[in-house]
């Protein structure tokens, strides 16, 4: 198993959905920086299932602790661990998985690659498994917002083919006020009504999230094998679900031809997604 | 600058489009393996640009030699180094380039970020730089083959908005028969026209390329961060050009409803590319 | 910070000598063995303080709980989280510390490096920490035991100028029967009271302890940057007070000649301490 | 095999001793640093066998190449790799070694391992491969003696039992007045005789170096894994014939009184090697 990601700031993921608890290890994360933890706490609070119709009516409690690395509300430049307890799984509500696999679920290959299975539920595959990588990215956001200035923000765009249209030039703020946190709230809404019959019909439904980084530096990333796209490839196909990725005009541009989709340096047509030859291009 | 990729067989890459030659060390091979000189050449030869009036008319050379690892046509456990010179890029074609940035290449970026341009191409953000990766990717390619069994098979799948239909059900032996590298004959010639078209023009046209690998054994990969899937996406975006990827049927699939798409284990639909959890889930 | 040591078996280490806890994770450890909880507390114990006169008097807790990777008795193929919570410090006794720098202790080097510092007692730098080290070890070394036979033993042959004659020659076994863990019960007689006397002095001594590996595969370890000789050396000073390591004949070997030192393939003089060009070279 | 060494900086090394070339790949190195070939040639004649008589009589060829990340002087960002001829070997001087294995080399444990022998040499663990590792650290040396004013020296202080007495209170520059690099010439020449002796007897002798790192800058190193001390340590024991390694007063140490022999914040008595808690204390 690999369950360290990074290279200067790592984070080292543990803990299965129905054991005592998960966590995380923040590893190279800079001393002397203060960590607000109602920060963490909301992000947190965004990603657990339960909050409301629309989503996964699974409930998952999200207090948190956080057990080294950090004294008198400051990181000491060691490694930060947190803990998340696992009190809101019913390991009773698995017992009838016990011989049986669930569709698009890994209980099929972890039998087959480990010979030994937590039949509880997904262990380390499940979602769950992120609210420790929620927890560690919420100090690592405010570091970049506080610090830098640098905001990463990801909204939903599309839910089934409902998709919001020319989404980059909408409001993003906006979007933490609807349930669907789409920044187009007339699209939101219908988002939520086709999710809702969906679910009627004990089905479910994929979609798209467009992210955005404002204020990278230019020349972030590594021109060869650490190319900025390629590491955070790496880190978005780490996420349960995700099934595809594109990056600025993305597949529509590989339709265009070359003298329409190109980016010219220091203009901001932004095809390449800002990114060219894996290095931050334009400041935004 | 991170020029190493791999975790326990690594290639190491060195070298600019227009410095003396362009190499790469693959690391962790496996001794005692018979090593083909003429496969090796042939996947270079598939590689280089200037083999026909539908690609760059740029000549590269892919002479190779391999300077260590390799005893008596033997791998010996100990790393392969293999050199190309660079006799084939002309400078001067590129004198003009020196107070310039090409749109669409990495130019830019690079003097930002080094403070130190070599001007005379590329340099290291240059697609020349793969025809290293492509000579140890062909070793271990002949490995798979020889003692796994398993084929990794790239076709062209569409150029344009000219789409190969089922391109899975094809017989994708046939690719090489033409110059697109297309399985279906109709269509190559159609993308052929096509590119020769847009090349008069002065212009460029993106595509795509599907990408199999069979028999794969069941369970490859690892279940959270180096998903085999995610390792995958890392590899693919270290690629110049790439701006997407998808896995199985991708984005198509988040417009379908979870009944529709999700795969069952044991099954082929293969709407998850073969990967569920981030391992393989069939062996095809 | 670096708080993770291994390749493909790794450790990542956290946790404060004064904090809540501190802890460890085990990642890369195969699934389906069986995890004997006994056998890594006796280690603990074996390495907690306050066990006797001889040692310090500071009281730690050593109790342990594992939090993932481990699911009815056997590994899961998870990383292994074990947390070992810190109830017996007491952060009262460290409190006239908060201005001063203890001799030998790494507590000004840390107020430069990092700015913020846990006056609380050692922190990071508190051996403390090798706890968690000691648990994760317990859970390999089983693992090695059981599986291949392989049996690291450590063993004190030297307290000051007090050393035991040709230790190699004696059955470590016994070492465990005496408080000092040399298996010369009448050199771990002289070592006791010589502790003792240095102790009422209100002071302090060196020493040295020897380790060997019985059963280790020929050819284990890797020829140029893993040697294994250069492996151990590493992991060797990660702990505190190591100053000085040796193989084999060590330093007494480089007065020697050539003629008189060098192994020769197949013998067991073992001046090499079994290693020759970084791999094991007989098996023993 | 592992060939690769370091973190952000790292040396990738490849070549056999009998084999075309060796080189070596510097990856991480900061773009636009002047790169004086001079002084790197100054160290590769300083590590060449063949010197003198007290050395080992095989010659060597030391010519190299930098091919790639270094245009017009200066450093590029991009990786170096140097290159280095085997001119001087001769292959058909081993053929007699075809079917025997030499005392304290690596040639058995290399068939077990491997299965598969290039008996022409020590191939990869040949002391030839450490020319590589001294072109790439001649780079690195220059840039901290340029940029930082750090200066790493070594010495011979001691062969068989004739030693430097006070050898940090000597003039180290006058050691490369000498054949022997000893900063005490009256030794120096003890030294020659006595190497002499052993040579004319068929048989040869071991002995100690001694290192200094000054301006190493206060903090330097990581608090756990990472020590310093640590990270030397591995780097030391992959050179060929190390067999032992201390830290400031080293083994001696371990026999006095902590009241004599700890080092106290700020002083310079030098005890710990400059290195406590794994982080340097002291600016020298």
């Amino acid at each position: 198993m690999a369950n360290i990601l990074g290279h200067s700031l790592t984070i080292s993921s543990f803990g299965e959905s129905h054991g005592k608890l998960i966590g995380v290890v923040l590893d190279g994360f800079p001393s002397n920086q203060i960590i607000d933890l109602k920060y963490i706490q909301k992000q947190l609070d965004r990603r657990k299932p339960g909050q409301s119709e629309i989503t996964s009516s699974r409930k998952e409690n999200e207090d948190f602790e956080i057990v080294s690395g950090v004294f008198e509300n400051k990181s000491t430049g060691a490694p930060i661990c947190i803990l998340i307890p696992n009190t809101g799984q019913n390991s009773k509500d698995y017992d009838a998985l016990k011989d049986i696999y669930r569709p698009g679920h890994a209980d099929y290959v972890y039998s087959e690659k480990y010979g030994h299975r937590d039949h509880r539920g997904g262990g380390r595959s499940s979602a769950r498994i992120t609210a420790g990588w929620v927890a560690a990215g919420a100090i690592v956001k405010q570091f970049l917002e506080n610090k830098y200035n640098i905001h990463i923000q990801s909204v939903v765009s599309r839910v089934g083919d409902i998709g919001v249209k020319d989404i980059y030039s909408l409001n993003w703020d906006t979007a933490e006020d609807n349930l669907l946190r789409c920044p187009d709230s007339d699209c939101a809404e219908k988002m939520s009504s086709f999710i809702r019959d969906i679910a009627n019909e004990g089905d479910s439904v994929g979609g798209s999230i467009a992210t955005r980084v404002l204020n990278c530096p230019v020349g972030l990333g590594e021109p060869v094998f650490d190319k900025l796209n390629a590491d955070l490839a790496k880190a978005v196909f780490s996420l349960n679900a995700v099934k595809g990725l594109e990056f600025g005009s993305g597949f529509a541009g590989t339709y265009a031809k070359g003298s329409e989709n190109n980016d010219i340096a220091g203009t901001v047509r932004n095809n390449d997604g800002g990114i060219t030859g894996g290095l931050v291009m334009v400041k935004t």
